[in-house]
């Protein structure tokens, strides 16, 4: 007799890109440009030097420190997993888990729902309104109903690219405060947007900010994600995630990362100008397009299935995510902010065959 | 109001080694050596190679078939995580969870009971004999009152050493079929043993067996673990498993390794010769001795609390681990093979102190 398996965990199938050959790659948010050959030259000498038979700090103190660094806190302040992917399991599994539930707004980053569910977290969703902006009245209906001990908030949203205002983030956290909530506020792609919720941290609010490397450090290949959090939150997520789950290579390359953060910055403004271009030229096709603070953009046919466009610009050698079928996100399809030769192909693409 | 972490989680306070600054590190089971000077030159020259702003491949193809190969199995029964930890993590997810149980003989290694708990299963626990091996009759009688959907073995167990002899690894299995329990034999020191688990895999049999490159293959640093299970194991193994966990040099890692299968063969047959003449020496000195399959031995001091021989130890500047607060495991200690310098200057302390 095979053993059962749960019968509450379904795969992620539609997040899976499908495999297929093209020359421009814009669906998956990565850099278009590594990061700056200085820190990979360093990041070698420092690799020559990994005692691979010794296990890794298992505090990972340097690396939390650096990454402290960055925003003004200490070590014990950071907490650092493998992709924010784990930081946000390691939340689930210290404050949600059997008996408890974690609440999202939809459409979001499907993994929040999706680890919650693995983690035996019960998921409550409630709708954005139609323009993906939060209706903070179904907010608070949404967390005095449920109650509760987790609430996911995503910004800039993925895959809507919009920033959540600060007043916003504000009263989310006022109304979870009140309820025993966290709240998460996952910033994957908080360097690309004119403000941070990491700016609201403090020891005696319950929130939690969530950042990665894969994205502005343009390390995805490190899988590398922190949290900045009140130390009472880092305590707990050291206590379930799993020990030494950071590796020796993982440890130095986030710790080396941070000493070039002005050439990480310079990437960051050249993203944030070739954004605004992308968006100029996409409103001049029949499109609608929405405002993103992130490294992507979404944007919907006017006239044509999402399907269809995201099939001719496969044909046509370009890659983008397809959101069409996610819920809320009818005909929607996601391109990442990639080289000015890539967004060219891209846009050349598109418009050939939207006009 | 701070948000409550869950109560059924605790911290894993004695599983952590303290920090003391010793000369001989014997207490995590490392390999003393490092892995050889070829395989490293490689890997160095693989990592120029990584494109650190893409994603690393998600399905891990190439290291799942090079990890096969080693045990003449396709990449589709092969599952790999950051360390066996997130192995069993994923077992857990998948097969465990809330409203599920898992049953564990201890004394073993505390993670599995800690992993499962963490995931929200039940955890049932029952004892094995005051030699540390296995009552089948007790297996029996557990696993027909918990109905576990998990039960773990670990052979070479640890901390105790002993390898699971091949008819009781048969008769947990026979009994967890019926039962539809799915059976984890943990091999984290499986190459140091005279037989394995792995044998007896077969598509029909609820059986899976748990590997990591922590101590034959002398990569701790790397944090790299496998199981090779059935492929419908390993397809709800990967349902559960957060996208993209393994990074590209963890990926390059384990793969170029299997191409080095002689020399870490020859280190481990170096390491089993040393733990022969480890285990006749402590059998001169006043103390009790566990066989050992693993690269570590447990050991009793006959007359002396094992707290005290412990800190005389570390006075002379050997670390072991100290086991005397484990449940069922009074005054022992675990020494691990090192090289036959450190192991000298083990037992020259441990004589000391004891006669």
């Amino acid at each position: 007799m095979r053993p059962a398996p749960r019968d509450d965990v379904v795969a992620m199938e539609g997040y899976h890109s499908p495999q297929v050959d093209v020359d421009v790659r814009l669906n998956t948010n990565e850099s278009p440009l590594g990061p700056p050959a200085s820190f990979v030259a360093e990041l070698t000498d420092a690799i020559a030097g990994v005692e691979w038979h010794r296990y890794p700090d298992r505090a990972a103190r340097d690396l939390r420190a650096a990454i402290g660094s960055l925003h003004g806190r200490g070590h014990e302040q950071v907490f650092a997993a493998n992709g924010s992917n784990e930081v946000l399991q390691s939340l689930c599994l210290a404050y949600g888990g059997p008996g408890r539930r974690a609440v999202t707004f939809e459409p979001t980053y499907a993994l929040h729902g999706h680890i919650a569910r693995v983690t035996g977290t019960e998921v409550v969703s409630a709708p954005r309104r139609d323009d993906f902006t939060l209706d903070l009245d179904v907010v608070r209906r949404t967390l005095e109903s449920a109650q509760p001990t987790l609430t996911f908030l995503c910004s800039p949203n993925n895959p809507t690219g919009l920033v959540e205002p600060q007043e916003v983030v504000e009263t989310v956290v006022e109304v979870a405060t009140s309820l025993g909530s966290l709240v998460v506020v996952d910033e994957a792609y908080g360097q690309f947007a004119p403000w941070s919720a990491a700016s609201l941290l403090d020891e005696e609010l319950p929130l939690v900010v969530t950042r990665t490397y894969s994205k502005t450090w343009a390390m995805a290949a490190a899988r590398l994600g922190y949290a900045l959090a009140p130390t009472w939150v880092v305590d707990e997520l050291e206590k379930v995630v799993l020990p030494y789950h950071l590796d020796a290579v993982t440890q130095l390359a986030g710790t080396l990362a941070v000493g070039h953060l002005a050439e990480m910055e310079a990437r960051v403004a050249q993203l944030v100008e070739e954004r605004g271009r992308l968006v100029a030229e996409l409103a001049q096709l029949p499109v609608t397009v929405w405002p993103s603070g992130a490294n992507f953009v979404l944007f919907r046919p006017d006239a044509r299935a999402g399907d269809e466009v995201w099939k001719l610009l496969v044909e046509r050698s370009v890659l983008v995510r397809n959101c069409a079928s996610w819920p809320g996100l009818d005909d929607c399809l996601r391109v990442t902010i990639g080289t000015r030769d890539e967004d060219d192909a891209f846009l050349a693409a598109l418009r050939e065959i939207l006009t």
